[in-house]
């Protein structure tokens, strides 16, 4: 990144790290994994016109590239450590980068996470971070792992993200302070780091939602080799969300639109009130939504019981 | 990657991997590096059009991203173990694809490296590889650690690579055989993992030739705090070449011209027959081509110890 030299203000300027023997400037970076750990390592590109509209601020670009590969760990209970972040821009753009960096590096802080690596190269707006972090051995929240009786349980609310793109889509036109909690959402997602953590050894099976609540509830049943029926009316949505529009549109959209990047997880009967106090210790709300069972596939009722049918389950990333 | 089911189809047939607890499919891949091992981690992003020309056949586009990013890994002295790749292509081309995998996918297996992550989505040509190795500890080649008095070595041969980027750019013409041997170099560079790896204990400071040697070595001796010198008649050329052109523009080009992915060492005089001995264990050539001085900055001389100047020293990212 020698073009930009302020990067190495913000490199050395960041918290010291015990676990990184060289960071950026050689051929590779050098880390020390802490003893007892696995690793858990995940990728994500992001396309400025695909992922983000183009014209998104530098300070939200940063946010959402980065959060989203926050909640890839969250969503494995692993403490987020080191990443890496490969730029391609049009053209040299340093006011449009230093603000980028603010934001990024701020957001490296709060989540204790070390930047070992990446380049810049011209081209179109292109982010593609590679993150790693550590769970005790054998610990992972997986999706694997969920059991016939568990709850299904998520974090947050679910859809704010989907509507603010289908306004921005022109599909539908939400009023300012909806818009506002919405965007947020799209935006700025928060990723359940604390709670995935504080989760282990208490949740069966766990993801992020990424590409539709349906859609990622599916991987876990699939994975699990089980079914899950979600309650329609008790997923957590926006509540202003419900004066605007049928509870069909709204289900659909948020149960298939993707972007929460909330937690997604399922946890035995008997783990209730733990569940309940590792999210009161997260600070972050959870409901339980749903069941596992035996079978396969993914099913929701209403609040009679009937069988709610969608369009389409999820997002399709070469839809 | 749902997209692609014959990717699946490769990942089962790969070869099984202790390190890693779990693969592609969940929110994150999940490995266990060996004890007493430290971990490198690089990142490569290249795009179509600019780190390789459109309509490059996808097994070369296959060998070469893997490739440079085998060779970060090659220079710590590493073994490489895990890889992780994002692809964003403009249309669904499954045969592309096919061929692509099938050339990664062999390139994975004779390096034993594990595809442990990756995703696709619809965009210009991108292709972004996060590679991890393992290393004792302590004992990885950076770049920082060489010593006046070191000799300098370089595997291989220099320059091939920027003389078939110079042909296909129009910029000079070469004779077909000529062009087949400099078209292996820039499309299937042979990463030195087994050099590097025999090169612990004995070597210094090492790093890749990706941006001209002359820059890299820079690298090496800004890092270190030393000075370098090169003696321009023992850097190893095509001698093919030496028959086109003055010496002066195939020196200017080979030693600024990158895109090598040969190994850059320095080691102590006292090393000179382990270096030898761990290239002949390697099956790579190596020649003895300067010395690290006291002081700063690279120098070339030539025959009669005349200083060499160069118009450039190597390639600019965001030139």
């Amino acid at each position: 990144m020698k073009e930009f030299d302020f990067i190495r203000s913000y490199l050395a300027a960041a918290p010291k790290d015990e676990g990184v023997l060289l960071g950026i400037g050689d051929d590779a970076a050098l880390i020390r994994p802490s003893a007892g750990f696995d690793l858990c390592v995940s990728s994500d590109m992001l396309l400025e016109g695909r992922h983000f509209f183009a014209g998104t601020s530098p300070q939200d670009v940063a946010h959402k590239v980065l959060a989203v590969n926050l909640s890839d760990m969250a969503a494995m209970g692993a403490r987020p450590r080191w990443v890496s972040l490969s730029v391609a821009l049009p053209r040299l753009r340093e006011d449009w980068l230093l603000a980028f960096c603010e934001t990024w590096f701020a957001l490296c802080e709060q989540y204790g996470v070390s930047l070992i690596g990446g380049d810049t190269t011209r081209g179109d707006g292109v982010f593609s971070v590679n993150i790693i972090g550590e769970v005790p051995q054998g610990k992972a929240l997986r999706r694997d792992a969920a059991q016939a009786g568990d709850d299904i349980w998520v974090s947050g609310v679910i859809g704010s993200a989907a509507f603010a793109l289908q306004h921005h889509l022109g599909n539908l036109t939400l009023p300012e302070t909806v818009l506002a909690s919405c965007d947020e959402a799209l935006l700025r997602p928060q990723p359940r780091v604390a709670l995935g953590r504080n989760l282990l050894d208490i949740a069966h099976a766990a993801q992020d939602v990424s590409d539709g609540l349906l859609q990622d509830l599916g991987h876990i049943a699939a994975a699990s080799g089980c079914a899950a029926e979600i309650w329609a009316d008790k997923v957590p949505l926006l509540p202003e969300l419900a004066a605007l529009m049928s509870s069909a549109t709204l289900l659909q959209t948020a149960l298939t639109g993707g972007d929460d990047y909330e937690l997604l997880f399922t946890a035995p009967y008997s783990a209730r009130e733990r569940v309940w106090e590792a999210a009161r210790l997260s600070g972050v709300p959870v409901g339980r939504i749903g069941v596992i069972k035996a079978g396969s596939g993914v099913s929701v009722k209403d609040g009679n019981g009937a069988v709610v049918v969608f369009e389409k389950q999820g997002f399709d990333h070469f839809g």
